[in-house]
């Protein structure tokens, strides 16, 4: 009888994802009108309703509607008594986000360090410092905190642990479970993506190209990663490990590469490659230098604009193999590409064009973020809602 | 109005396609069960699987449920009554193939040539040629013809024009206008699709990986393509231009490509490419010219070994941006490379292995597909089933 409950539980979790994702596309509307653009029976949307306004995740309106008929009382969202918390673990710090589930920001922090060679332990003490700092904000401001999802760059399965983050120096770190441990949250779900594929989803719902079909974010600030929206959906694959294009060749016997490899797009375009091209090593402030680097470039200094010349090229090279695979319509530099992107596009269009087989690039639009800091850990706090959008209630608080 | 009368359409579809779905999965089944597990009410169940039972989608069986209470009529698909013709145009020539809604085999004829060089116009007038007797024949046994798809190896848009299928030498056909123009049957839908992407649909339903949510056909026999399944639906991008893997510049500098550049994978390990390297040229049989090869390959002919071992290794190096980018979980070799798969998967495995990033390949195994002559057209069947499969019944016959 197990089997039955559960296929109960999941017809209900598909009804009531039906009914928000209704109210999210049409809203204000009525429950008739839920009922009619759904197909569910009245009794069914009346009942659902009942719970997402127990839950504070609906409201009721005194608007009525403009038609011919007896008024109804229309529905709301409303994502304000609800928050979420995105964290990115970078190269160049630690950063948090908090968000009600309407997208509303609440809080939004960086903290430097600890440096890429602080190794996992000393990071995950980090992290987890934060994520109870931003628990804390968000709950005196009235709301229940539904989720935290990290993100990290490199490939993540689908425990939320880090198989290999090349540069953070990581390999097989079990990260969801020991930031769960260390937390000692239970009714807080905690997640972990790839930072990428985290990123992308902020572009996809809140930025200028929202909505598109068939978007791609790339970044380079520690590695090359790209985050695939694919036909409307993020792309997962079969273990979660997207959208590495960092380690497509370029230059056979080309530079030494962090995976091991040589002439890979991440040992020729990285930020890190990049700046080591520039001044022949990284910094212990990369921030600054990165700084100084676009300040330079902005300057028209030669040797600044060949470095970025021919990582654009790189770039485009990389950008090519992504566009005949995949056909995007979009694709953003995200991270410190977005902030050298006036510098960089050149190249990338030039040599997109000329290694992708479609005319025109098969329509690929090639621009930079707008959200060059905040991608991942805004893409982070809408994955924490997923639960609640295929259609899992939260807990009553 | 018209607004609302296509919104109502549209969920009359969408419940359709959910009827007919729990159907595929659950059959037998009652109606109530149909309701339970959609969460439509009963009453639309009942009108849905009336319009159904008139058109012979479905019947009635006589079984009842092994459970208690009241025994009830039960109902199954029934595929008999309708069919589809898929054809493909490839370089060695044209293949025909019909099937019953159900997946069955009615037909399969295959033509040879026009050749490669005999240009769109005498295509068009043998597909149209062949695709008339397919009709004749489907229908002659009793079935309505729902659709014809057709497969071409190249870029197809969504409005099935050709913009460029570089190995038959065309550009901007508008094949699917000109197919349909010709064929004179504006009650039988005409579509156009790559021949990739028509030969994954055939493995993800028919194969032995079928259902494989990540899963990536291979192809070789004319250009180098990939059709693609990502996260359980088949890739299609911005325009259709997706799975172009052919392209991906593996040698800088390397051999002539037909699309114009250098050192393309399909310059280096397509069939023609293949052939070209054993043999120094194309012959007018490149079908002969293929049994030949597998011979010499199976008699293991030194030259052929070396030829195949190298083409093996290109390939490893294409699949591993596949790879590295999708994370398929099976990546089935198709066409002439299923059958000579013996001979380059031990290469493939090996390059592949040392190009990706993610341990193991990312889990992905590559193996040959069991449709080496028939998964474009048998894809491209299915593929024609589309309309009804998303809610659209067919016309009344």
């Amino acid at each position: 009888m197990s089997t039955q409950t559960a296929d109960h539980t999941d017809i209900r979790a598909t009804n009531l994802a039906a009914v928000l994702g209704h109210l999210r596309r049409e809203a204000p509307c009525s429950r008739a009108a839920i009922a009619a653009g759904t197909g569910l029976n009245k009794a069914t949307v009346t009942s659902i309703v009942g719970d997402l306004l127990e839950r504070r995740l609906v409201r009721e309106t005194q608007q009525t509607q403009n038609h011919v008929g007896r008024p109804a009382t229309l529905l709301v969202l409303d994502g304000s008594a609800y928050a979420t918390i995105g964290l990115e673990v970078g190269a160049r710090g630690l950063t948090a986000l908090g968000c009600d589930a309407a997208g509303e920001q609440i809080l939004r922090w960086h903290r430097a360090g600890p440096g890429v060679d602080a190794g996992p332990a000393k990071t995950i003490a980090a992290v987890v410092a934060l994520a109870r700092r931003a628990i804390t904000t968000v709950q005196s401001s009235g709301r229940q905190v539904l989720g935290i999802t990290v993100g990290v760059p490199g490939l993540v399965n689908r425990d939320g642990a880090v198989v290999l983050a090349a540069g953070l120096g990581w390999t097989d770190v079990p990260l969801r479970a020991e930031l769960a441990a260390a937390l000692g949250r239970p009714d807080i779900p905690v997640t972990v993506d790839n930072d990428a594929s985290l990123g992308v989803l902020a572009e996809h719902l809140y930025g200028p190209y929202a909505g598109t079909a068939n978007l791609v974010q790339l970044t380079g600030d520690t590695g090359v990663g790209a985050g695939i929206i694919a036909d409307g959906r993020p792309l997962a694959g079969h273990l979660g490990y997207v959208g590495e294009i960092g380690h497509l060749r370029l230059v056979p016997d080309g530079p030494a590469c962090g995976c091991g490899r040589r002439g890979c797009l991440e040992a020729l375009a990285s930020l890190p490659a990049i700046l080591e091209q520039v001044d022949g090593s990284i910094d212990d402030d990369p921030q600054h230098q990165l700084e100084t680097l676009i300040r330079r470039a902005d300057a028209d200094d030669a040797a600044v604009a060949k470095v970025l010349a021919e990582a654009g090229t790189h770039l485009g090279h990389g950008i090519a193999a992504l566009v005949n695979i995949l056909n995007p319509e979009v694709v953003l530099l995200g991270g410190a590409y977005a902030l050298l992107a006036g510098h960089l596009a050149p190249a990338i269009d030039k040599a997109l064009r000329e290694a992708s087989i479609a005319p025109d690039a098969g329509g690929c639009t090639v621009t930079a973020s707008t959200f060059p800091h905040t991608a991942t850990p805004l893409g982070a706090t809408a994955h924490a809602l997923t639960p609640l959008t295929r259609g899992r209630l939260p807990a009553r608080s």
